[in-house]
């Protein structure tokens, strides 16, 4: 089947469903609650009932995507999952719903088929790509609400169109919702510029941990239990904070060494230039891409920090 | 007349060349060397000479602008502007052409008509906006090389695609350079991932001197001699700096105070949520946009401090 079949497919079962619960991933992000309540507030202007549900509380950043949406008590006719790759991604909470979902719109390439139909485009940046196709399916209008959803998953899936996934029509579906209404400026301001107090301190209290080896070719920094209390954050504070060492200039290997606790370090290699992170991570156990991997290493910092030098000395050979 | 009759009549003018010089902006840009770049290429393909000219030497980060461009030396028939909203932007080394550019194209609301004919969209992002227009009137298919050219000047005007200026032809514009072959993963990891060590080494002695005033509403930086000395940069290796204060959560006044010279100091003002930063700084003598702005204090560090505090407790309200 092609994906336009597949897309109608996926419309007639919406069309003739009345009652649509919609079901998003743990630790949900931009995409899927993008996507989700696209997909609700879509439904809802075709006269029917629909609610977004999750394992886990909806970040408070979001309320946007569900702002002036009436709550809606229901039983459903349907169940759908949006941006759901496994049915382990549903969470504690839904999982009761795991063999009961009708059809799974999603675009991960790992999708591993769980419900009766599933709408999956792998090479779309953002499930939130292939929701705008099935709401143009459904023949609803995109008013600046729905746009608003849509821009959020295309912008958070990638960077705000800066990693490599973005293609041609992440683009043109962003442009679109422009079109429609979509308040880019002001989404951009709260998701990409706006930083927090206390993940600003960590970030300056890590960077003065930064330091060099391999003639500036690896790039090591710490984060202690210390600087984790001290600049009041958690672990979600510290997204991205591994991406940081492997940005520097002329780095090709940038590890991050995280306190778990006394004398165990989660530690997260990230590499360019050819050099394979998931390789160097597995010679301590650990794995994961070529240039994203991580690994558990024991032993004091100064123990961890020289095996992983050896390590990252050989693998720039 | 219209963009269209414009973009008609700019068509025809390049048409009737054989040699043609194009000028770029002094403190040379990725939009001003990415449009000018663009144009030498297309006319290239049409069989024309052409190169570009710059009074300040291009940045080696943008080379794949340039690549593979032999050298053309000629007596131009045409001079034409790219991005140039005034000839006082043309710089020492070009300043000798301001009486004789018969062609601008630009995309400056401020520009001041200084060319025989002017092709501008004001609403346009980046100057590759409107660029990518002329080289489609001229009939050139977009190749590689020119794409690369066209979305380095959307992406470098825009934030990536970030800032409030991203409007829909912006992102089309984007999309189909990545259709006709962009490298745009490569380009976005040069230009927005990779930061000089001598850089994250000036952010992080700077976000050391970070305090709050104001209830949070306020946040100050100093970017000493000192500073500056220690870290290895120039003022070129400090922009977006006097962006970071405002970005922390709950700030709607972000300064940056920047030691010129003992006592003096360049003061920038970024501002959010209805403050103006403009009419804070003319109270210095200063002035600038509603969220940008910026004017010179002297006296000690402490005193200019203290004086802008009191100026921005009164914005405050």
């Amino acid at each position: 089947m092609t994906y336009e079949q597949d897309l109608e497919r996926a419309g007639d079962i919406l069309g003739q469903a009345q009652c649509v619960l919609i079901l998003t991933h743990r630790a949900p992000d931009g995409d899927t609650l993008g996507s989700g309540f696209a997909l609700c507030r879509a439904l809802r202007k075709l006269g029917k009932k629909a609610r977004v549900v999750c394992s886990d509380a909806f970040p408070k950043k979001y309320a946007y995507l569900w702002e002036g949406l009436s709550d809606d008590e229901f039983v459903p006719d349907l169940i759908v999952s949006s941006d759901i790759a496994d049915t382990n991604l549903l969470g504690e909470r839904l999982a009761q719903y795991a063999g009961r979902i009708s059809l799974c719109i999603d675009h991960h390439p790992s999708n591993t088929h769980f419900a009766g139909f599933t709408l999956i485009d792998p090479k779309a940046a953002a499930n939130c790509e292939v929701m705008c196709d099935i709401i143009r399916q459904l023949g609803v209008e995109i008013d600046k609400d729905i746009a608003n959803c849509i821009y959020t998953g295309t912008a958070t899936d990638t960077g705000c169109f800066r990693f490599s996934n973005t293609r041609a029509k992440t683009l043109r579906t962003a442009a679109t919702m422009i079109e429609c209404g979509a308040a880019t400026a002001d989404i951009n301001k709260l998701l990409f510029e706006t930083v927090s107090r206390n993940r600003l301190m960590a970030e300056s209290m890590i960077l003065s941990t930064l330091e060099y080896h391999c003639e500036g070719r690896a790039a090591f920094v710490t984060v202690s239990r210390e600087t984790m209390d001290k600049a009041g954050v958690t672990e979600e504070d510290l997204e991205g904070v591994p991406s940081i060492p492997v940005r520097i200039e002329g780095v090709r290997i940038g590890v991050t060494f995280k306190e778990k606790e006394t004398e165990v370090y989660k530690v997260s290699v990230r590499s360019c230039g050819g050099v394979n992170a998931s390789a160097l991570c597995a010679g301590f156990g650990g794995g994961g891409h070529m240039c994203a991997a991580g690994c558990t290493m024991t032993g004091t910092l100064e123990q961890v920090k020289k095996l992983m030098l050896a390590a990252a000395e050989k693998a720039l050979g």
